[in-house]
């Protein structure tokens, strides 16, 4: 019978590696978020690359602006930063913080604010301040995308964004 | 050594427990969390109880309404929804759909539709429509809590939601 404790063993590595996702760090995790959500805004400041910058949502991610129709899915994504970048005077740039994760650390969110800049309806350059969440997920291929995005004005009086 | 095949089926059974809350079901708990969601909306809607209508939201809820400073947390949302069922002509509904859960069970975000009438600039009742995300949090209790919600307006030719 000296098979049985091997087996013991055996049944227990294979529950532990079954179980291992709990063991994660939110702390290390978030920083990583952070660092990921960083290069993404720094990339659509950029504004010259829509595939880099697309690929940061998950292929049915759910973007909701303010007054705008609901962008659902990565070709509807697409389609927007394309035109946004095709926009003269159309500039970006986010800094978010503070994600939460799920205990399985599968799932996240984060708070944002955005700077927007954009031309008005009389072809002036006009600079909006939001703020939103973004959720994010862990794909399948172990990379974390934007899944959600969602934003709304700022208070009139409200300082600019660092 | 009779006990070597019982220890690694005490082994596999304690971890099995340790991993019981994968096996959460999606679909079931989904149907519940939108038939509390629907509970707390009609509690909104009928306007009367302040205590009965903030016990829904974490004590770390945070509320980003367009325009609007960022509530955080339960006594400041409290004083929120306490003013509001005191403003005459307010009213709110709400309906929410498609949750999604992390893998665990223990995270979750619906899209929602929001109708909400209150004094406007002139004190005419103003209707505006809006949709947001709202996350829920599992509390420590084992009761689904919202703890962050989040809407925009809808674009301007919008159908009212149903």
């Amino acid at each position: 019978m000296s098979v049985s404790r091997p087996s013991a063993l055996l049944v227990f590595l294979l529950l532990l590696v079954g179980c291992s996702q709990r063991g994660f760090d939110p702390v290390a995790e978030g920083e990583k978020l952070l660092r990921r959500d960083t290069e993404w805004a720094d990339l659509a400041s950029a504004g010259k690359d829509v595939e880099k910058i697309v690929w940061y949502w998950t292929d049915d991610a759910v973007l909701i602006f303010p007054g705008q129709p609901v962008l659902e899915g990565k070709a509807a994504i697409r389609a927007y930063v394309a035109q946004s970048l095709n926009t003269p005077g159309f500039r970006i740039h986010w800094v978010s913080e503070k994600p939460v994760f799920s205990p399985d650390g599968k799932l996240a969110y984060m708070r944002g604010k955005n700077e927007l800049t954009a031309p008005g309806p009389n072809g002036a350059p006009t600079t909006v301040h939001l703020r939103g969440i973004s959720i994010w997920r862990l794909d399948a291929d172990g990379q974390w995308r934007c899944v959600v995005d969602i934003s709304n004005e700022e208070p009139p009086a409200a300082p600019v964004p660092k």
